[in-house]
């Protein structure tokens, strides 16, 4: 599935929070091993085993290592704030974020009864953050383009590929409404 | 509390499972401030804790990074095994782990029910790591001499001493015992 997945992917972010170091360590070495490149991998919190697994970066929530405490302890790799305000956008870029990953913006099955974020939101953080952000929450295939227009660099989907009947299909039409609103974009520049 | 205990304290190892990696560098920073040297901490499982809070090691257990992968990602720190048998003690040391913490000694309210190692397997695992073995579990002031004597380079206290009605007063007393099994210990030399 990973060897399949992977090239219509930029970035796989590895996001089991119950797992041990040891375990988390274990499934990186099986997406290597089915040939995912280690440049895209991205891992949840644990900058230690991003480190050991070769990873591209690490994404950070509120409880993991502050910025500059990650940064010290691992100054190879592109480190990610999880954000869920204009506020927090803008303080991730200051503090030294390598992007963003900002959501939820539209609603969500993984985030359900809590309010969304919007894409005026989104926009408005783009804008204060001046880092990449991605945006993640709730994105289909059909508002992707929407999304991307607020200034987005891309995309996240949790449950939008992996509770899809047909995951490689699903991930498939995310790529091509990517590459749509990409073409769309060179057109109106 | 920490200012008054650590001058009695060769390392004080930070153990709790339970905090995310944001609330265990802020309990550093508080033993730090009250005038713990980082070469005195110890961090369990957590590679990257480490790394930002400068501490001297590292803790691993069977469910952490693996020492090649711990080592890989941090060369800096001091990596501890935990173990449990006398195999694992040989293979923390063929594993190059810089020491071993190997218990339960003896019977610990710690881990009830469950069968404690007692001093044989204790001075075996000892014979067999070729590392200095730090020992563990339902250690007193009073048994601190015989744990010494079977070959463990040190020993390691939980509730000894954070259940104590005083805790600086069993520190004492648990210091006492190791200088004077030292102080045996070289008139026996």
């Amino acid at each position: 599935m990973a060897a399949a997945i992977h090239p219509q992917l930029d970035f796989i972010h590895l996001r089991e929070k119950q797992r041990s170091a040891r375990e988390l360590l274990d499934m990186t070495g099986k997406l290597l091993l089915a040939g995912v490149p280690s440049s895209k991998l991205v891992i949840n919190d644990r900058v230690d085993v991003a480190l050991a697994a070769g990873a591209a970066g690490v994404q950070l929530a509120w409880h993991s290592l502050p910025l500059s405490a990650a940064r010290a302890a691992a100054p190879v790799l592109r480190l990610g704030k999880s954000v869920h305000s204009v506020q927090e956008a803008e303080e991730a870029g200051r503090q030294g974020a390598d992007f963003c990953l900002f959501g939820h913006v539209f609603p969500s099955v993984c985030k359900p009864g809590q309010q969304e974020r919007g894409l005026a939101q989104l926009a408005d953080a783009v804008r204060v953050c001046g880092i990449p952000l991605i945006a993640i929450g709730g994105i289909t295939p059909a508002n992707t383009g929407l999304v991307l227009r607020q200034g987005a660099a891309g995309i996240a989907v949790m449950s939008g590929i992996c509770s899809a009947d047909d995951p490689l299909a699903a991930i498939r039409a995310y790529r091509r409404a990517v590459i749509q609103a990409e073409d769309k974009g060179g057109e109106g520049a």
